[in-house]
């Protein structure tokens, strides 16, 4: 015990964190005790209310303030579009590209049976009812490229294709800006096969 | 604008720790909104506990609880030997080789001209109001070997010294399982110049 309790105690909740050791977590600590009360006690605040406020939109299922969602309500999107992924942080990453202006739909994970995680755990079910409209014309799976997200790809495309709905994944290859001859083999090799003329 | 808004500020205040980037504060984020309410009311407040009841021992002048703290309270210490640190963490280092067995005193920082911190914005005062009742027979300065380091060594000593007390500082040399051929030259000058009889 060489923390007074209630820093000992402040010390072992960051340690909980994803990526914080003890070395972290004391630097943290150290770090609220030099801020202002004021600065602290808002600090717990945030904390409350993003766990209080974000919940998932309850069609996409993308973490919000709102539901539905800033993305579901935006008129300006277009509707014939579903990017799928595993994960609300895959929507961050996707919207940082300002690219694509279709809609989303979270998964909430990937099949995993290592993980006990099987498709009736995925929103899919959520996602079919999403296409039964007729306005969605494409589903764009953006799912990583692991033996899950394979396994996940091949089982909602066998869902969605039936349907009559155009059904694509992401490219995977060299990253922009990457060298050729540090590639791995498999990288390389999914590369060569989503080879496109030039 | 990528987050929703309450969302949005809790990264940003993780951002705001030190060693805390924009990636690691949003898989923090994450990881709180995946936590149970309890948990995160708990989280809160622990934060607002530690800032609230963690305050500076009026002695030793070490975070604690308690006023006086627990190792000035504590009647098995050695009354005779004060070891001055710059910072409350390094009182928590000294503490972990549990071979120091006197008190301690928290200085606040080193003196830096460049920062503008003088010998009066450190408890050297304090500290000399210590040395007074003629119990204290030993003050060891386990100050980091920096400039500023030096020339706080330096100015204490030549306070301390006058009054009879033996004055020792910390030994610098070369870590116990390191390399001499990977040790800087100041390090080994300092190791030299530290040498023991063996």
């Amino acid at each position: 015990m060489y923390f007074t309790p209630p820093l000992a105690r402040l010390i072992e909740e960051f340690q909980k964190f994803p990526g914080v050791g003890p070395k972290s977590a004391q630097r943290m600590a150290f770090f609220v005790l030099n801020m202002s009360d004021n600065d602290v006690q808002s600090l717990a605040r945030v904390l409350v209310d993003a766990k209080d406020k974000v919940k998932h939109c309850s069609s996409c299922f993308h973490l919000s303030a709102n539901d539905p969602c800033e993305i579901c309500t935006n008129v300006r999107r277009e509707k014939s579009t579903i990017c799928v992924v595993a994960d609300s942080r895959d929507v961050i990453a996707l919207e940082k590209t300002r690219e694509y202006k279709g809609f989303y739909h979270v998964l909430n994970g990937l099949i995993s049976p290592l993980e006990g995680r099987g498709p009736e755990q995925l929103r899919i079910k959520e996602l079919l009812a999403r296409t039964a409209g007729g306005t969605i014309k494409e589903i764009i799976l953006a799912i990583n490229p692991t033996i899950e997200g394979d396994a996940t790809v091949l089982y909602i495309s066998s869902l969605v294709k039936p349907l009559g709905i155009k059904t694509t994944r992401i490219a995977f290859g060299l990253p922009v800006g990457s060298d050729l001859e540090y590639a791995d083999e498999v990288t390389l090799t999914r590369a060569l096969e989503g080879r496109r003329e030039v």
